[in-house]
């Protein structure tokens, strides 16, 4: 096969217009594969290293960690997908960005994946191909998980959730289940909050409350299978007082025993974790920057034997499971609607705009969009 | 048998002088035994309580839940001990002074003893008998779970931890085991301290720090096994940055997996928390009282996946397992040598200041004393 | 309130008739409530006892282990059911027939009610009232769990499963949960078998195979879930050979993980543990009687790293657990569709014959019925 | 560094001799590194392979699962062991023989890494250099997981257990843990059981009973921390009747808890498995061939809820696991003096006759020893 042109999105530096670089890419390496990026999603995390919110000292790097796309040509010995399912081209597949050393503490003896020091996930702007998604063509590298899924389910419902549905899955690794009878509190309906809403659902249990500011997450939360929506904008639930107030009311006098963080701001923590009853679990997974700080009681923590329990992002099984869910789950919840924003890769910028505004549900880039 | 009488130990009202008042002990009723109490812990919860620290419109009670004493006489239909053991007049029992009801929710879907509402913990002074420690004769209710011990162990080695050791092992169950591999901070060297030392040591943790600023305690800490210790009160600890510093020579590349707060003063957890490393996890066990708030970072919970475990005490296995453990190891850890202050139930005052001023390591009283 | 004239179905020895005794129920004493019998379900295990399965030296006892019934009047103390919620004469509830002692080794200490060796289960005939539910008014004692269901949901909801869910619910105490993506065989489709197959379905198995003999059950079996069924009578799938090549078909290269024995006959087991995949898990659930031996390979399970899981009957929780699943999943499963048999208390000997073939689903004894 | 000659211990066919071949073993390519082999550990299992009790199809391959070495050489890259630790020549290592592919669905979603199809474990001879360890030189392969060890231990004690300490420390992932007051009986006391003797003493276990025919391993058993020993010679204990009574006696009314088939013969399970007591767990991790067969009565697993637990070899963090309790225990437990026999790799096949014997503790080979 020849070689093929391939235009990727890279940051030079931060806050600097995103440009849009040519590579040309050869046939796969032994052990790689080349796909057709079919769909890419912005993720808030994509806004905050443009930004800088990470440390503004980056090498130019490709955009996207979350991609959907089609096989065009598999490099010699690939046969399988991770999950050992054959791979042939015109396979639709879906990818875990970043690669595991499997040779440091973390990987060998923690087996803890996402905490590997070595876990390659930049896919620097100075190498001749990429593995992330902001690209026309992908090369993933021996390493990548990846996993065939559906080619008859939607590339929107993969894309929907993006990282944030593998996000949730590690998240109750290390929650432990969610259980059928409990009442929760998700707080912040974007695409960790609805993953949030979409399993404590499937978990059974017996009381969903979500609160975001959004009306259209909000009503995107009660189509997940939340029970009750509260709006920050609404008079009343504005303030946290009114909040709490109708939490009690909701849950009764069991009480919430489990809330989750998905809005990405620290202050969150003060007002969800007081609410907890007894045996309550806290789980903080939407923040992931800031250097805020909360005040919590270890008085009412010993008391009331609360766990909170931090968690960052997905593992291999974890995109692998994913992809089950939504292939077995697509017709019940809403997963394709949640791409409200669609985007060419020459309008990064706007995309950007967009998921920081807060207005999408999910914004997606169509690499193969000609401008 | 004939009657018995029983001098108890009474607070009428908060701070008031403790009084001494006399009871006239029948025969146990069907399901009950009377013990002769041979020893009776001082807990820094009993100050708390005299204090009014978790308020001040107590009901008259017999003070005491730490109790070690001998069976004088079983009432009807009682053949073993809580663990199915035969007992008989003259075995010497440890007792959980808590008696759960068995028909609530916490107790029969969650499964959660100690988080009984109905659970009857005082003794009010009202009723004819106590099931209460600072007694020469108690009567165990039917529902107060009970446990032989060997005899031939010391009284002093079972009160030494008093219910300090249950209530850590019950923190284990929801803090999960210590691994074999772990760094240990341990916060404060009282009883609760000393048994989290203790609990790691016999786990095989390979590094355990403890912080006090006493050093007769820290004495003790070292002799239950911890490998370094830090004083509050020496030029070389006695600042945050510099037993910070320490913990990391100490700890290595690999870091502080588990800290645990054992000193009953909110601001320790300001201290261990930064100090964890990635999957670290920080156990609150030993601030019972007190409206105290701590600044925390939701970032860092994130990034690093730490676990916060909140526990409050024990659960009748954990008075079993204590038993058994202290039975076991009573020749490898000092237990009776932790009794450093002894009083008689007229002392009961005296007592509290002593434990009040951190002095003792662990202070008892001896009821069968005659003043 | 007057006492009430109460007529119960009494073994008095093994396989004579089924007497029809009165009974003169009082109000109930302290902790205890009397209610109106409105279903009972009829039990494998009721027929093995009466046919003296489990030894032929019995007492009279009444017979009835599963039942839902309506309160009539509460004891003095009883305000609410053992999950904390308030209850009143009119309110339906669903009990467990068993009292743990909350006194020994089993209770106290492993945590395992089901183990308690000192529980009562049967109901004394001799005694002047029942706890058993083939009566047309029961007196639970202090220490039955009972739990109070929505009355809005047909009681046959509640019996249909009888305490095969709760039964069920208890086994994946012991086995873990079923996950998201396992392929399940169902060895026998009788009350435990739908149990399994609901619950398997509820928890997102890729795919539940379900076996047994009667066409009735199998369409019951497609209608809780099952993806596939295979029946024993029908010639593609009559041989033990037939049913593993159809098994390893439908599980694909991943194969069968977990495999559920409900048949109450040992020899499922040596059918179906060799058809587990590397880490399947059978769960031995259904075979309450007998002392058959069936043929395993050790090596096998070493080398697959096979669990076989053990597991008796329900635990209060799980009784608990079972209400609420009824609750939120009666118009999802056609729960009440598997009573297809109904009888009076005069006819449960005919009862038993139906329930000894196989022929029902679900077959309930209706104590208010009269002759 | 110049190319170093290297005799390797090859198998060319089932029960052929054992050859001696040479390598000339070139400096490690990057990312492997080459190590002086100083013990290499006799396994049941090279036995095994050497008979063919596992097929007679092999290809030549070089032996040797179980070694400890020096680092003679570090390919580029290799700076740290793999829980990253820094590494240097001269370092002593301990390393796993497998190597999981990271890719399939057992590695990547089931997190199995014992379980991958794709595992190299055998080191064909036509390679040029070896991973096996009856060699002089082994080249250990990116994806070896080798760890550090203390040089002052003495080599032997780490040795002595071989892949049995990782094995048991894997089954114990399985199993879950050993309680403290279990009473436990290990079947056989080779290196898997001494090695699970040292486990279930290091977690508290109450009772240990060790069962084996050779009195120099009862006497080791013993010394590793066994209460009882079982003689299967003598008088006393030679009829399975005699056992199971004197179990009996030995675990009291609370009975067995845990049972541990470590003797490679299928009829252990026969007679262990009815010794337990309720919620028992049986595990099977002896049993590497064989086409036997037992009887077990699927009654007795539901009535007495008995757990059945099979598991395989060790995954890479049990190296780590076992290198670090070999450090901490090798004062207190006689590791070291296990090793009964020492080999030159010219006598490989005396080796194999010794172990097959039964005499041996722990026979070594020492690739080193000039013949």
């Amino acid at each position: 096969m020849p070689t093929s042109n391939s235009k990727v999105a890279v940051v030079t530096k931060c806050k600097a217009p995103v440009e849009i670089w040519s590579q040309t890419v050869p046939s796969p390496p032994s052990g790689c594969i080349n796909i057709r990026v079919d769909r890419a999603g912005v993720c808030g995390t994509d806004v905050h290293l443009w930004r800088g919110d990470g440390g503004d000292d980056l090498e130019p790097f490709v955009l996207g960690h979350e991609g959907v796309g089609t096989i065009v040509e598999l490099g010699e010995g690939v046969t399988t997908d991770h999950a050992s399912y054959p791979v042939a081209v015109g396979d639709v597949v879906y990818w875990n960005p970043i690669r595991p050393c499997h040779s440091c503490f973390e990987c060998t003896v923690q087996r803890d994946l996402t905490g590997c020091p070595n876990g390659e996930f930049f896919s620097p702007a100075s190498l001749p191909t990429t593995w992330a998604s902001y690209a026309q063509i992908a090369t993933l590298q021996r390493g990548n998980a990846f996993y065939k899924v559906d080619k008859s389910v939607p590339c929107d419902a993969f894309i929907a959730l993006g990282c944030a549905l593998p996000t949730m899955l590690q998240a109750l690794e290390h929650l432990g289940p969610i259980e059928k009878d409990e009442a929760v509190l998700v707080q912040g309906c974007g695409a960790v909050g609805l993953a949030s809403i979409m399993l404590a659902r499937m978990a059974g249990a017996r009381k969903i409350i979500a609160i975001d500011g959004n009306p259209l997450r909000l009503d995107m939360a009660r189509r997940f299978g939340a029970n009750e929506t509260l709006d920050l904008q609404s008079a009343a639930s504005k303030t946290q007082e009114l909040r709490a107030k109708r939490v009690h009311e909701l849950t009764g006098p069991r009480g919430l025993s489990l809330a989750i963080e998905c809005t990405g701001r620290a202050e969150a923590m003060e007002e969800g974790l007081p609410l907890l009853a007894r045996n309550g679990r806290y789980l903080c997974v939407g923040t992931w920057a800031g250097s805020g700080v909360v005040a919590i009681s270890p008085f009412q923590i010993v008391r009331k034997a609360l766990k909170i329990i931090g968690t960052t992002y997905a593992s291999p099984e974890n995109y692998f499971q994913a992809a089950r869910l939504v292939e077995q789950n697509h017709h019940i919840f809403p997963l394709a609607e949640c791409v409200t924003h669609r985007f060419s890769l020459e309008d990064t910028e706007r995309a950007f705009e967009v998921v920081a505004s807060g207005k999408a549900i999910k914004a997606v880039v169509e690499p193969q969009t000609q401008e």
